[in-house]
């Protein structure tokens, strides 16, 4: 009784991470509530930011010039490049201001179980790139799972015969975390990894 | 670093409900990974909703068409209205295909905190379709909340001169609902309206 319009809008936002088919039907009322205020500028933004975006050919990043904004950047560090998943890594990392290098977005992590080879991956580029003389260290950033870390090892071997500095992030306890709170895989590193102070 | 299109783009989707500033970019990056199979398609299905949805002139719901579907559907009981706060109870009364006589949405409900009075809300629309002489009864469909109880105890107050049966939704233990689980509120109501076997 939708009718055609409205059902694809909510089918299309359920679809959206975080939205289920409740949210998406409160979305699309909030939308047609307000047309002029919000429906019609997303629509624009949308459109503007699909026909504008583009995958960076250097890094993988997301950004309206290729090279990317940081790929361009003559001040960011190119003896350092941090190697992640996600472009959502990238942004984190930039909100953050904990980096001044260069990225490298591999699109993934290995997955035997959902079929994700390293062909898959742009691992390809990022041994190109760990070849370059001017490189000197890669750090790699990925997510502290079984498949951010098993990607992680991969990738160090695939980097053997780089002359490269490799390293990745460190585990531990989360700034402003409560041990009481931490799983134990947490603490067990944290303790193996203990600093004297 | 994100670029202006991104950030428009992050902003606006963090004001549709159900989605805060890191949901809004968790759903940017789906949508800039997935450009031909979900961005297009949802710029232009919001483009063509908010060309194409229009509110009923009648009832007050939203469709492409006015009078809307219902309004217009003959097989819809006329004598019978019920009275709904948003568009989204209409869609929850269909679902349930609990109702078959035709809506009439107030667009809120009446709070002194806000500054919504009377005459920002449909209500003097629903005083003219009920001093219709085909019209016999008006259920008040307001939400079980103090807003919403005001408000139905003011269309009471105003429909007064309408010779209509005026009701109300009962109130009571949700189908499903475990006692040990319910507020004092919906308990006492319960039990104050008990019926008899």
């Amino acid at each position: 009784m939708l009718g055609p319009e409205i059902e694809r809008l909510i089918q299309l936002l359920s679809r959206l991470p975080g939205l289920g088919p409740r949210s998406a039907r409160r979305a699309a009322l909030q939308l047609l509530k307000r047309k002029e205020a919000l429906m019609l500028p997303l629509a624009d933004a949308l459109a503007t930011a699909a026909a504008t975006v583009r995958t960076c050919s250097v890094c993988g990043s997301f950004d309206t010039q290729d090279p990317c904004g940081v790929c361009a950047d003559e001040r960011r560090d190119p003896t350092i490049l941090c190697v992640v998943e996600e472009v959502a890594d990238v942004w984190a990392l930039e909100r953050a201001s904990a980096f001044k290098g260069r990225y490298h977005v591999l699109g993934g992590t290995l997955s035997a179980l959902d079929g994700v080879g390293p062909e898959d991956l742009n691992i390809p580029s990022l041994v190109r790139r760990a070849s370059d003389p001017a490189v000197t260290e890669v750090i790699l950033a990925m997510d502290a799972t079984v498949d951010g870390q098993t990607t992680a090892h991969y990738i160090t071997d695939r980097l053997a015969g780089a002359n490269v500095a490799i390293s990745r992030l460190a585990h531990g306890v989360p700034v402003g975390g409560e041990l009481d709170y931490l799983d134990d895989g947490t603490l067990t590193t944290a303790l193996k990894a203990r600093r004297p102070v």
